[in-house]
């Protein structure tokens, strides 16, 4: 696998390129959310690939907006959405890996994570939950899971760090306590866990420059952007794949 | 992890020991059977470990009558038994550890694989239904999950290859044709199995060498001499584990 530059997440901008207008993009990112459910369609009826798409980023970096815009045209049947929270009972006398196996996609579906494996050296490692020789042996299993899925199952992998700045973070949690119909998605904890984000910064650049399988930088400050970011870097993955409509067999 | 050394099958006996007696060693493996059975209520009770198991050989190798003798005294609570067969069409559509890793044992679980993943580097590699690269990438994968349960969640894993020499197979196959009580367990696919045999032993021995977690070669040409050998290790590695009954919190 060829190595990837080394990303440096604060040397990355967490707006849209300058240049670039929301009312110009709004017709080109309708394209691409189109396209993108009818290629979603294609691997569904053929059966032979399948997706994996991972978002991870600090609290209201805007995942669930993502999820509701980007996938609008997808076959619903072909479609899973896997939110993982805190481990049950059952899950924490596994290994961390255990329950994300479990729900990685069969061939023919798409599969969403919203927030994932990556937590168990994310949030874990920031509180000294573990150890760094932990952390990086979890890496390697994560390497290794992910490589997997790639060459014995036909998944395509994408990884989004949903990068938001610090400021835009505040805002936006902000908003939730200002705004009665965003009330509801308000947590303490996301302003406690904001205190560490120098630590999280650290622990996902650790993560993102060990990993075999290439992440991709999402800037998300200009939610707008963060749609047309994903549907593009998913479509333009996905029209390589020649996927064709099958023919089934006359008996 | 220390390399061990290189395993050539063909000069390894698959009967007991010189010497050794069958009548010498009854009381012996009924002592290790019952201290097996109060490890394993050890280990359900205290809840830190796991074990797994795992048997794997030819046909007729004598991996059902293991699982009948060795865990005899085992707390049902505390047992899983898991048998491999051809994957369904769900389990098909997944990487080939899908199924597997969803039937690791939990803390406290000891769990037996009767035939397991390394089907998936054996039969699927004697019938070239995969080439060498695919095995490569599968042995890899196969040390990254088993490593991962070791470091993760405390299994303590037993690989046994159950060691069978060529005439004795025929034997045991022979028996299942001319006595009426074993007779239901006869499969003509294991006659035509059987003429791979070099093919097998060749794909048994990279897997055995190529293994990150060491194998044990267990000599099954005396079923007496079997039992003795899979309980004789396990409870020496289960002593060193110093495993206590559990004080519960007085409230």
């Amino acid at each position: 696998m060829a190595k990837q530059p080394t990303v440096i997440l604060s040397e990355i901008s967490t707006e849209a390129p300058k240049g670039i207008k929301k009312d110009d993009l709004k017709a080109e990112t309708e394209k691409l959310v189109k396209r993108l459910g009818e290629l979603h369609h294609l691997m569904y009826a053929e059966g032979k690939h399948s997706v994996l798409v991972i978002f991870q980023g600090m609290d209201a970096s805007g995942t669930d907006g993502a999820v509701r815009n980007v996938f609008r045209d997808c076959t619903i049947a072909g479609l899973d959405l896997v939110s993982f929270k805190k481990p049950t009972e059952e899950e924490f006398a596994h290994d961390f890996l255990w329950r994300v196996h479990r729900w990685v996609p069969q061939k023919g579906m798409l599969t969403i994570f919203n927030r994932s494996h990556y937590e168990d050296i994310l949030i874990q490692r920031v509180h000294n939950w573990i150890d760094m020789e932990r952390v990086k042996k979890r890496m390697a299993a994560i390497n290794a899971l992910e490589e997997l899925l790639e060459f014995d199952n036909n998944t395509v992998i994408f990884k989004f760090y949903m990068h938001i700045s610090k400021e835009e973070q505040e805002e936006q949690l902000q908003q939730r306590l200002d705004d009665p119909t965003k009330f509801w998605k308000h947590n303490d904890g996301d302003w406690e866990e904001r205190k560490h984000w120098d630590a999280y910064m650290e622990a996902y650049e650790y993560a993102i420059n060990a990993s075999s399988v290439p992440w991709h930088i999402c800037p998300v400050d200009n939610r707008w952007y963060r749609d047309y970011f994903i549907a593009k870097t998913m479509v333009e993955a996905l029209e390589k794949l020649n996927m064709q409509l099958p023919v089934p067999e006359k008996k």
